[in-house]
């Protein structure tokens, strides 16, 4: 074992993927102590995103000062990596939950200061800009973050104004031109786990809204907001994103991406595995572990452990998956590249009592590994 | 991957180790169709021991009609192997709780009919013989065993009687010179994985009375025979067997294969690695697959894996550990020559909810190292 990758998901609420690097390769070392451990924590789009990014690559953290979700101004970051060529922002540092704890209020709520961080990032020269969503405050479709950026919406009597969740029915007009000349050249990436189309009993107000304080009543409301604006969107900018797997995410801004920026959704780890130039890491690697809270057979995609693995599957590179759990129908991840799955649950007691107990289990479970390996005459 | 050894100890109450063993192999090879895959489900002393000595060297099963626990004769039976040179005995062939299912009474029970057995089988002509102690329902010290042997026992007025638990008190004389010579002449191995001395708080009586039937009065006036008898032993035979470990197995019947037979006792484990010729089957192994219901760092003694673990380190075989619950403080098993444990948990639920899919369980985790094997070149 002369070098390791380790690139696994978070344990959602148990362990951050940083921790679980982490508690890996201090196990690694102890069996390996020259090998080289690569440690990539994954960034999922939501907190945290760009702290990931910045661990993995190495690059600059910039500060920005903009408005968070109720206009009032915030010292906020993204993060600039490959020498100031890429920037990496997570839409929760300028509209996420946790900037308004104990007033959340989704027909108020703006994307505004998302748009700010991207004309900033623009204008310091990046040719790519990286937009996570997740953990967001809104349900603006991210009217909010593209008024930032010069995008123009207008109501019924012709006077523009900056939509939020709450009055998405009044925008009657939407004009594009004046979107920022920095961001029109720019390629953007949003970083988007989820499936949700815009509207509808799937839709961003109906799965997200109660958690963001929409009562049921509100639901409703915010539901038929996006929908109206779906058919603006539809008529004045000719795209129907009302049913693109994502367009939901984060108050409908994946589809606010689309229409206003022209920027592409991918799964998370993809924007992972090509940023960190995984494909490149792999050359002269003999491992990868990677892993997440359960792998099952059911969804698959956007998994981590499965866009790590399809690529060391074609780079020949053996991959271990170290798990919480492992639930039914593990095959298809065999077949996608995965070629051991550990568990961290080593005595049978229920997740409550698993859960305390999570990191000295992995630690155990990746020491055991490293055992099992350099016995066998790695 | 050209030959594997299975040899697991139960997991108690769940699984039984030949069991265990087809569980592996179906799924070892799935993975190396060619595998020469050698089974040796583990004895360990109480019923079902013969059926897995059978198994793991191949022999012949023999019928004998002796004495059940309460003198009624039954079909009962041995094994024959290493062609013919060593017998294996189950003493709960002749003497076994389930003999005596709803009328259990260790006062009255006896070992008689596994000295018959025993006998049976000296004149057969073998060379050794391996009683394998447990699952008993008897309290007798062996003195019935010891009886139909040849061995006399006297009470006040000079009778000889075949003593039971309830009247060891009564053994004024032992007279051992009556033994069968065919008994003498042969080696005699007794199977006893347990510590227990023959009498006081944690002896034969207090241990395991309860579970043959004895009442807390009972236990007391058991325990009393047992003491009495430990003092006509030393007298008469000259032998100190009190607290010698071991010697309160199956109703003290420990101290009685010493004292009436001059059986050495031995951790079943050794008896099995030993007579299976464990160290020549290491000779061309690639991999041994153990096993146990739980592992941990506390009582190592007498426990399959680490028997298993410290022959195959001398022989550089790695040996892979697959158990129910990983307890604590496991690292002693790596310094026995364990190279990984693996926990057949796989989700964070109870016992009583891991317990019934213990067996898919097993196979997933046996197929998913064969996987992991199988990539990294073995």
């Amino acid at each position: 074992m002369k070098k390791i990758i380790l690139i696994p998901d978070s344990f959602k609420g148990t362990m951050s993927s940083g921790e679980i690097c982490g508690i890996m390769k201090t196990e690694i070392l102890k069996h390996y102590p020259g090998c080289e451990v690569v440690s990539i924590p994954v960034a999922d789009g939501g907190e945290g995103s760009v702290e990931c990014f910045l661990e993995a690559v190495g690059g600059e953290l910039v500060r920005a000062a903009v408005n968070n979700p109720f206009f009032e101004k915030i010292d906020s970051f993204y993060g600039l990596i490959h020498g100031g060529e890429t920037a990496v922002i997570e839409m929760a540092a300028a509209a996420g939950l946790p900037l308004v704890e104990n007033r959340r209020d989704p027909l108020l709520a703006t994307t505004y200061g998302v748009g700010e961080l991207m004309l900033a990032a623009a204008k310091s020269g990046v040719k790519k800009i990286i937009v996570g969503l997740g953990g967001s405050s809104t349900n603006d479709v991210g009217c909010g973050a593209a008024a930032a950026a010069g995008v123009r919406f207008y109501n019924a009597k012709g006077e523009s104004f900056v939509p939020t969740g709450g009055t998405l029915r009044d925008v009657e007009k939407i004009d594009v031109s004046g979107l920022a000349p920095e961001l029109r050249s720019v390629e953007i990436i949003t970083m988007c786990d989820i499936d949700n189309p815009m509207y509808g009993p799937t839709g961003a107000a109906h799965i997200f809204g109660p958690q963001k304080g929409a009562t049921p009543e509100l639901v409703g409301e915010l539901d038929k907001g996006v929908k109206a604006l779906a058919r603006v969107i539809e008529r004045d900018l000719n795209q129907r994103l009302d049913d693109v797997p994502g367009s939901g995410a984060a108050g409908a801004m994946g589809a606010g991406m689309i229409a206003f920026f022209g920027a592409r959704l991918q799964m998370g780890i993809e924007s992972v595995l090509d940023t960190v130039d995984f494909d490149e890491k792999l050359n002269s690697a003999d491992l990868v572990l990677t892993g997440e809270g359960k792998i099952d057979g059911q969804s698959l995609r956007g998994k981590v452990v499965i866009g790590v693995s399809r690529r060391a599957k074609k780079a020949m590179v053996p991959v271990v998956a170290v798990v919480g759990d492992i639930g039914d129908n593990v095959e298809p991840a065999y077949d996608e590249g995965v070629s051991y799955i550990a568990s961290i649950n080593r005595v049978a007691v229920p997740f409550t009592q698993a859960r305390p107990r999570a990191k000295s289990d992995l630690a155990l479970t990746v020491d055991n590994l490293m055992r099992l390996l350099k016995t066998m005459g790695h």
